[in-house]
């Protein structure tokens, strides 16, 4: 049997825990309580020994994992970080060959990580500053780690240092194949997974603070959200959408009211417009955009301004969220590279730390021949679908004309749905496509990787969404249609949205799942975290993310058609708002958040569209038939016309800038507080470089 | 005598200053050799005892200053920092009652003013870090400080030390009357400089580096400019305008090649408008805007892209600059406000320094209500002064149409002269106004200071130049005429600029000034120093700079007409940068530069300007009646050709705007660097925190 890493320090550190065979009983802690078999491999430094070892993650095994590669597994856990460990806690589960693992963190292993990634925490004089382990004496709670660190840290904190487990050179692990074999700075984690050891990697509930968090969050009536609840349970990545959801719900009052207003004041040519839908074909057309244009030209103006500065605040209000959650000043790319990247190692002329580096220009090259070419093929690929789809209805509908029989009647239908299986399988081609490329990419940092995964995948969201909408409005210039289909399309996608995210899990879990593991209260602890490791996984935020963006697209081009957007808008996020929350707690696996100081590539999509809105409300306002009766009465050629809206859009555009420019990111407190870390920061380099010479 | 600051200490650490009469022999040093009465004050270190002590700044003082408060601020200005003097070196001059003080620097005094401005020097690795002064031996050179730190740091710290100087509590200033006592806290030069007793600051020639340096720079036919010593002897802020007048003037290159070619392949259609110049007027206004225009078009289209590419390219280079005079990290922030600065005493939490403070609200709210509204003003008075102007013209000409006199013959140039005189004079109170809003704004920093005054002038200097053109450009839409008009601006401007900044100040200097100052090399040394104080004082870069921007203008408003602006501006800039260094070397006195990291508000100017210029050339080329009558060839309505120009605006601002996010701001090196300081800095706040429980 091998252990990973270097054998050379091994007997002395470690000692305790490689010596310490899995059948013998520990004396340290046990399983929640609950006397199950073998226990918690022990910590191997005497601070960290603790009566109370809280299981934080579950690994799950495969099934044909022998007991030597468990046990194996076991103690590489445990061993010390300086053996190549991870420095956690690992218990076997009840049964010593069970196929799970559970996990936990002692005290030290847990301070060091919280500096590793630079995570900001309450100092004795009651600021927050970014945490080092040398000074934990100085922080608040920094000896109870239940209170130090959030739940969701603790567990990140798990799944970083097993995720940053790397062989310290070749070796081959028992009960594997010498194909298996780890090579030396392989990523041990991805190895076993991709070896069948290791099936999955959970984070465990907490029944007890789910409970009180689900009756803060969504049980009774309250209108606030306890975000700060949710971001210890959670994390801060759920929390963020949360924060974001609650306080673009809020800010929707305003437009809310306007339009409530306007559509009030406007009654009576909103009776008009009641009329002429009876009326004929061309002067219901006419009235489409007819009702009120005046106060909706108010309104379109209005939701255009507004939507920047609600971006500039949100920006303002992530900066406090983030400062009040300690992840202000992350150290990411600070930190070890993330598992998948890979390249020569080398000295990182940053930190001075021996790693994999990959140059710059290298992933820029990727970047720009291999990644922008694809993406932009398959965007390519969806306007061909829809001009084939245009050319097909067409043909169809002439085919219909001369034929006429029952045939041509269902064949009128074939162009929508070759073009929705079409664009389905595009969407899934396509993600599997831009996950290839962002790897391919090779991006040091997680959150890197991520935010060019997700703007990948959003641009395609949103292009297959609004392509027919933009060839609609800009081409066809067939307002009425636009707002038919643009008004189908949100509720189609709001209530596909909550059936299959909410419903469809709900009923499932229910019905099918659920009657499967009912728990009582004697059950094995064991069998709990089981029944957690059964539930959907947790699909990630984008779906949720895209869903605002669409809504928020939908409010800034309508704004000048539909007054009462931004009220029903408002009610749905209210619903949202529970609906999300419910679904978090209950029908799927906890998911493992990573630390993040904002909304990432969402804030920029949010802001792009609120400019491209401008464009487009000015277009459609253009089009407007009611407004270019208008003008024509008083005289002006259609040129002026153009002139005058390109005119209005140009200084539209000129204001958001001023204002997005004029308001600034962070609120002066937390500028101070920054600058304050600067400065110190400056004199303690000053200072140490002094300390050589002193000591 | 009073001696400024707390007598308290006086007496031990200053001992040596205050008890050394003016009139006894020094022996430290002399005035650069020469035997002249009184000498130096003495230092108060040991360290900083040198042979020879460099004369850097001449203080000339008011003709009726008594010899009791020349002697009192000599004793100011050497008195150490903690009894409230400045800590540097002065002389009396040859005659002890004499008007004049040069004032010198101890290293001491150097060193510690370098690390206070964040200067970065070589350190023994060979990179640029932040000076420390306790770490004052690993750095290069720190020894000799006419190699540490070039001649405009070294008098700019002179300068910044004597702008420092702050009374430690209530005195009285000999020979002075009363009414001119100081208070505590009262920054004692700009007193000084109101009560008549410092009539000027001014820092000194070292003839020898000049001699070298004007060699080096515009004597001979080297295309390359000595930028590294123009940085040394005058200063960062002049060696980046310098720099990007270079920068500029060589990418000004690619322009100009392809404007040689287009002029070149386009020869036939010049000829026929050599042709049609001599054919009806129509023809001429048809043509004028006539050739090439397809080439133009490509010209056009180019040099858009170009600016934006050429102003991120700048910014890398910038930075790059700035990394190698050391000013990237600049401590303004974190420095002692400067001197105009007020507010109530109280504690800076960024430094924890006790300071004058004055809330950035407070501040922001007087620019909101005050100066934005006062600058809208003049802005809106330069129009009106446009359209009385417009007004009176067309009045004038009826006069003359309906007399046809001697009288209304003269009569007609009255609007001009009127409205050039109105310009002028608006101009020069609104130069006055803007001082005192910026004044009256309280910035903390003198950058930010300049910065907001810069721009302030700066957009009403634009608006001054432009409004005019953008009247006819939009308004009336004469392309001939706003053609002329530019060229003739552009001419007159160029002419005027070169004719009041070189050749008045040439002539004056060499038939006026210059008989008084013919120096002799055995004139004694006081009286070279003297001279200098003569020359006209430095009248600052915004001349300069706005000279670059408005041919920046010309070429991105123009470049859709003229294809040899590029060339033509080619060569200009080719004299301009020979003449502009003669300027700073011969005519001007030597001005004070503080040291800067970049081009500050400029840089934004040129930004802005590239992208208004996309909206103005797609105006003027959808102007261009060529092109107008090809589209209608093709059959298009004009409404069309409009929507084709809105899209290609749109298009090209969309570029630019990726563009300018793609290209970093700074090369990779430097990027690299900074993260690498931002590591250590972040390193050694962990360990300093550590630092108070082990020492």
């Amino acid at each position: 049997m091998s252990k990973a890493g270097g054998d050379e320090g091994g007997d002395g550190g470690s000692g305790e825990t490689s010596q310490q065979p899995e059948d013998k009983v520990p004396a340290v802690s046990k399983l929640s309580g609950a006397a199950i078999g073998p226990g918690w491999t022990k910590v191997s430094c005497p601070c960290c020994v603790s009566e109370r070892v809280e299981p934080l993650v579950l690994v799950k095994l495969g099934g044909k994992v022998r007991p030597e590669t468990k046990r194996w597994l076991i103690r590489l856990i445990g061993a010390p970080q300086k053996d190549g460990g991870a420095a956690l806690l690992a218990h076997p589960g009840e049964d010593a060959s069970g196929d799970i693992i559970v996990v936990s963190a002692p005290r030290c292993t847990l301070l060091r990580a919280t500096e590793e990634l630079g995570l900001c925490k309450t100092y004795s004089n009651d600021n927050m500053e970014a945490f080092s382990y040398n000074d934990r004496d100085n922080f608040k709670d920094s000896d109870n780690m239940e209170v130090f660190l959030t739940l969701a840290e603790r567990q990140y904190i798990v799944k970083y240092e097993l995720d940053g487990l790397r062989a310290q050179r070749d070796l081959r692990v028992p009960g594997l194949s010498d194909s298996d074999a780890l090579q030396h700075r392989d990523n041990i984690w991805q190895k076993l997974g991709s070896a069948g050891v290791i099936v999955d990697t959970l984070p465990l509930h907490d029944p007890d603070k789910l409970k009180d968090l689900s009756e803060a969050w969504y049980s009774g009536n309250q209108l606030a959200q306890p975000l700060d609840s949710v971001n210890g349970y959670f994390g801060s990545s759920v929390a963020f959408y949360f924060s974001f959801l609650d306080f673009y719900t809020w800010s929707l009052l305003p437009p809310a009211i306007l339009g409530l207003t306007i559509a009030y004041f406007s009654g009576e040519v909103q009776k008009d417009m009641d009329k002429s839908v009876s009326g004929s074909q061309v002067e219901a057309v006419d009235s489409d955009s007819g009702p009120a244009v005046g106060g909706h030209m108010i309104q379109a103006v209005f939701s255009m301004i507004w939507s920047t500065v609600v971006m500039e605040m949100w920006k303002r209000r992530s900066a406090s969220l983030s400062y009040r959650w300690g992840t202000l000043h992350l150290a990411e790319r600070f930190a070890e590279p993330r598992p998948g990247f890979h390249g020569e190692v080398g000295v990182n002329p940053v930190t001075g730390r021996v790693e994999p580096l990959f140059p710059e220009w290298q992933r820029e090259l990727r970047m720009a021949l291999v990644s922008v070419p694809v993406v932009g093929l398959f965007l390519g690929m969806v306007v061909l679908g829809m001009l084939c789809f245009y050319w097909g209805e067409a043909q169809v509908k002439e085919l219909h004309q001369d034929w006429d029989s029952m045939l041509s009647q269902t064949l009128i239908y074939m162009p929508s749905v070759l073009h929705i299986v079409y664009t389905n399988m595009l969407a899934t081609v396509y993600k599997k496509v831009a996950q290839s490329l962002t790897e391919y990419e090779n991006h040091r940092e997680e959150s890197a990787f991520q935010n060019h995964l997700t703007a990948k995948v959003l641009v395609f969201t949103f292009f297959n969404y609004f392509a027919v909408l933009f060839h609609i409005a800009f081409f066809k210039q067939d307002v009425p249609l636009l707002r038919k289909r643009l008004a189908s399309l949100l509720i189609v996608t709001q209530l596909v949205n909550q059936v299959t995210e909410v419903v469809i899990p709900f009923l499932v879990d229910r019905f099918i799942s659920a009657p499967h593991r009912t728990e009582h209260k004697d059950d094995p602890q064991e069998d709990k975290f089981r029944n957690q490791s059964t539930l959907p996984a947790f699909p990630g935020l984008f779906a949720e993310y895209i869903e605002l963006l669409v809504q928020f697209g939908y409010l800034s081009l309508f704004s000048c058609v539909y007054p009462l957007t931004a009220v029903l808008l408002l009610i749905n996020n209210l619903t949202e708002i529970r609906s999300d929350a419910y679904k978090m707690c209950k029908l799927f696996r906890k998911p493992f958040s990573p630390p993040v100081a904002n909304m990432g590539v969402w804030q920029i999509a949010f802001e792009v569209l609120s400019f491209v809105s401008v464009v487009s409300n000015c277009w459609l306002l253009l089009l407007s038939p009611w407004l270019q009766a208008r003008f024509q009465e008083g005289g002006m050629s259609s040129t002026n016309i153009l002139l005058l809206a390109v005119l209005v859009e140009h200084v539209l555009i000129l204001v958001k800038v001023i204002l997005a420019v004029l308001i600034p990111d962070e609120p002066d407190w937390i500028r101070k507080k920054r600058e304050h870390i600067e400065y110190t920061s400056m004199q303690a380099l000053r200072q140490q470089k002094l300390q050589p010479e002193e000591s």
